[in-house]
């Protein structure tokens, strides 16, 4: 999979539980179409049939029907038929398209939180996807007040948002060191802030990078 | 995953579509069992729960449902789940495992036959399993005769048997190649005999795996 050569953007959201990553897609996506864009949301995992189909095997069931190393295998496979169906056929018809967690999400959750396999999710990632977002925009927040905004929804897959407060405070940390990590393509926004506001520095990023795709 | 420093012994066979190995599988079974030691019968894709879970979401619907590359990591991710749960749990138990199909299944049918993957299947072998087992009895066959014997089987997996002589003829050199690569674990047994005859090769093998393990 070769690297940022498409003619399209490929965007991705990060953050906690709770953060207003979904939101922030939509409206984003909204404001993208409204100007004539062609555009694509799509989520991690899942985001093409197959994905999905593994999604509903992981997150179903027990927390420990899988090992931390199975999952994130499980996870890679679904990513790499994400990439294959859907993100890189967009790229390839100059799309943009808007990812609601992809690799930095296993960075963090499976690399992190379930031992220590980050340089394992490395590894696999550069062997088998080998590509990164063109733009990863992290919605930083306080977990305190993310952690609430999660719990108040309804939905059957809780299983990633059950950890409490101290998870939600070391993938906090996480995301922000990963940003120190890849600071050509991370921007950190304060997602403590009015919903608008938020979109409207997503929308400065995003048509910055738009901006500079045209030009090279 | 540390290599051969369980107390059992971990035997996989091996050979193209018909060669017999099942029938052989289960025979071994039975003698070592009647000789009083523990066997556990096992076989891939499979041989867990979750792995039987993975192996029916491949096997299920469209051949062309997954990637050569998406498949190589479920293929990866249920070897992972078997291991963990299976294999290693018996071995450090010390019974001896039996395994229809293996790793070099998968270096065969997902690295030669779906394109050149085999440096893919390797690498993600040794990064997130690692383990080869004691010794691996690669069943050969004249394909003709192997594929006339598998398409006189009933079964709704047929996926992988379905496609044809070149096919099975490519996976005999394959695997008698990796025989030469894996010279310390593998034994060519000939399967074109009565299936007795076979059975005491076999088992001449295995007693003298079974020996030298007891001597170290």
């Amino acid at each position: 999979m070769t690297q940022n050569a498409n003619p399209g953007l490929f965007l991705t959201f990060e953050g906690i539980d709770g953060s207003g990553k979904s939101t922030q897609c939509r409206l984003l996506r909204d404001t993208l179409q409204t100007a004539g864009r062609e555009c694509v949301l799509t989520r991690e995992p899942g985001g093409s049939p197959g994905a999905e189909e593994i999604r509903r095997m992981v997150l179903e069931g027990d927390p420990d029907k899988w090992s931390a190393e199975t999952e994130i295998l499980l996870f890679t496979a679904a990513r790499r038929d994400h990439m294959e169906r859907t993100i890189l056929p967009a790229l390839d018809q100059g799309k943009v398209i808007i990812c609601d967690r992809f690799a930095d999400s296993t960075r963090m959750y499976q690399g992190l939180s379930r031992g220590d396999l980050r340089a394992t999710v490395d590894q696999l990632h550069n062997l088998m996807i080998g590509r990164e977002p063109d733009l990863t925009l992290l919605i930083d927040m306080d977990p305190t007040k993310g952690l609430a905004r999660a719990k108040g929804r309804q939905g059957s897959e809780e299983r990633f948002e059950d950890f409490g407060l101290p998870l939600q405070q070391q993938m906090r940390a996480g995301f922000l060191a990963l940003a120190q990590d890849f600071p050509d393509r991370f921007r950190v926004i304060d997602g403590d802030r009015p919903i608008d506001t938020v979109a409207a520095d997503v929308q400065a990023h995003v048509q910055n990078a738009l901006a500079s795709k045209a030009a090279s």
